[in-house]
């Protein structure tokens, strides 16, 4: 018989409905990716071509030229300029879509990917994200900035050159004030930070851990939303990524590289998507909200159900994929 | 500039974000499906394999043989035997996979589709759904009940069969219990229910409308979370799908009908997913809540963004959605 767990973050029930038997190759890229040369001429985010990308934000120098950069979307889908309008005609509400929409670029080579970077590549990256994440919040028309990246067609990007994003929006998503208010709800009960909770039940149990570092704790959530989805929280409580220090941004390069290595190696490149949960940087003491990343494998596709309900069908057991992660060779 | 809109359903904003010119070809399916002949030996839900499905539920019997049939999900995520049992051990909770997940064979005929059925196909389905929703709600185990169909591989299936699902689970779904409190807390305000005032300002409005019949009203949302999102509302104020009267069966039928032809003409049999948004029979009688049917295409991937905030970036824009559609002829 199948088992619902429940998310304890977001209050949301998953089915863990196994098939008969789990086979990692049935989750596996069918085919291989097309060869990309390492630099590729009609590619705006590779080296020499820097004026093919409109306005750029931020640039880490290395060795004459440069290791990432940052730069405007060129398909930006909320725009810098302008003032943060709002309309309300009835029961029809609009904002003016003002905000930032970034793109950084997270090496100069072409054909890599976040996982094949050198650990310095990724700590510079980490470093960046963190940067623009405070500078973001400086805008005052912004209420929500979200650090992500799609990695494949399936994860909604055609664009090889490794590189992820960053959209600033002027108003809360819904789905993040649900998520506060149920961590704040769960403090008013225990007193305690799910996230912390959620660290402490996890190394407990031990059957879902990936890796544990210093500062960091990787592991497959106990009501993963698909297989291979994967959490990694950082163990000290803070409710924003911008209080990340430079000890654990090392820490937190080496945890996702080997995330990413781990899905790469283990099944051939998937796409995948990732994100930032975090609070504002002004909100960065509160005692219930507790930022982390979480990373989703793009191996199964979401169906009516999922739509219609809002919750997950998940066809391999969390244990099951913590112990194929865990025994991949990286 | 793009927009903001808020979807007063579930109080979310979604990103307008259109590209430059709409061109509907850049939706359209890219290959044609493979060919399939009307009946195959192979198919569970063909004519003559019916010994192939376990466990058959309903059936209307027309000319000797069927029209449709429920059938047992051979692949069932929940376990109609069993009782329902729940744990807890710290912060982890789990509830036993107690629940219903049928399948509605629409046709005798293999290589048809929804969009494509006899109008009279259509009423035999939905007065099917409505007896199984009811008869689903009679489980004492059962919270929450979800009909959803799935169209191509894009929608989770790789079954050609006209076919659509119906899952009992033994939990409520948060996400479901947010939009209910939405829809009680605009009746606190307004004293009028969300989904009746949609109706009148979209008849106020007219841009976004596709078909207008005696019962129903079929549109892009004002705040449609992808291109050629699609909404059908029972005009009659109603609770629940369990109450639907005969004559709107007839009514809601032509209306699905010419909805699903509109995107199987205008974007050559896309892979879509549609759902049946329904309290439970009991709450038939509620003042703020109201059925519905919401029809998504497929055609276009979520990425990071999407899954780090909830909301959606849509690239056409509801009107010019609304427009192509209303151009089609079916």
């Amino acid at each position: 018989m199948s088992e619902l767990r429940l998310n304890p973050v977001t209050r949301e029930w998953v089915i863990m409905a196994p098939r008969n038997g789990f086979h990692p190759a049935d989750f596996r890229r069918p085919e291989a990716r097309p060869n990309a040369p390492a630099r590729l001429d009609t590619c705006p985010f590779c080296p020499g071509n820097e004026l093919k990308t409109s306005g750029e934000l931020y640039r880490i120098a290395r060795a004459g030229a440069w290791s990432v950069r940052v730069v405007e979307n060129k398909y930006a889908v909320l725009s810098r300029a302008g003032e943060k309008k709002t309309s309300v005609r009835g029961i029809m509400r609009s904002v003016a879509g003002t905000g930032l929409h970034e793109v950084i670029i997270e090496t100069p080579i072409h054909n890599t990917g976040t996982a094949l970077l050198d650990i310095k590549e990724v700590e510079d990256m980490l470093r960046t994200y963190k940067l623009r994440f405070i500078e973001a919040y400086k805008d005052e028309r912004v209420e929500h900035v979200i650090i992500f990246k799609n990695h494949g067609e399936k994860a909604g990007t055609s664009i090889t050159h490794p590189h992820s994003q960053l959209i600033a929006t002027p108003v809360v998503p819904v789905r993040y004030r649900d998520r506060v208010l149920s961590a704040m709800n769960y403090h008013d009960y225990t007193g305690t930070c799910v996230i912390c909770d959620i660290v402490g039940m996890e190394k407990a149990e031990g059957a879902r851990i990936l890796a544990e570092s210093e500062h960091f704790l990787s592991f497959i959530p106990y009501a993963a939303l698909s297989p291979f989805h994967t959490w990694i929280f950082p163990k000290r409580h803070g409710a924003s990524f911008s209080d990340i220090t430079d000890a654990e941004v090392i820490d937190f390069a080496a945890e996702l590289k080997a995330a990413l290595q781990r899905i790469f190696v283990g099944l051939e490149d998937p796409d995948y998507n990732y994100v930032i949960r975090s609070s504002r940087p002004v909100d960065a003491t509160n005692r219930y909200c507790h930022w982390y990343l979480s990373l989703v494998p793009r191996v199964t596709e979401t169906a009516g159900f999922e739509l219609g309900t809002g919750m997950f069908i998940n066809t391999v057991l969390p244990e099951e994929s913590a112990a194929f992660l865990r025994s991949v060779r990286i």
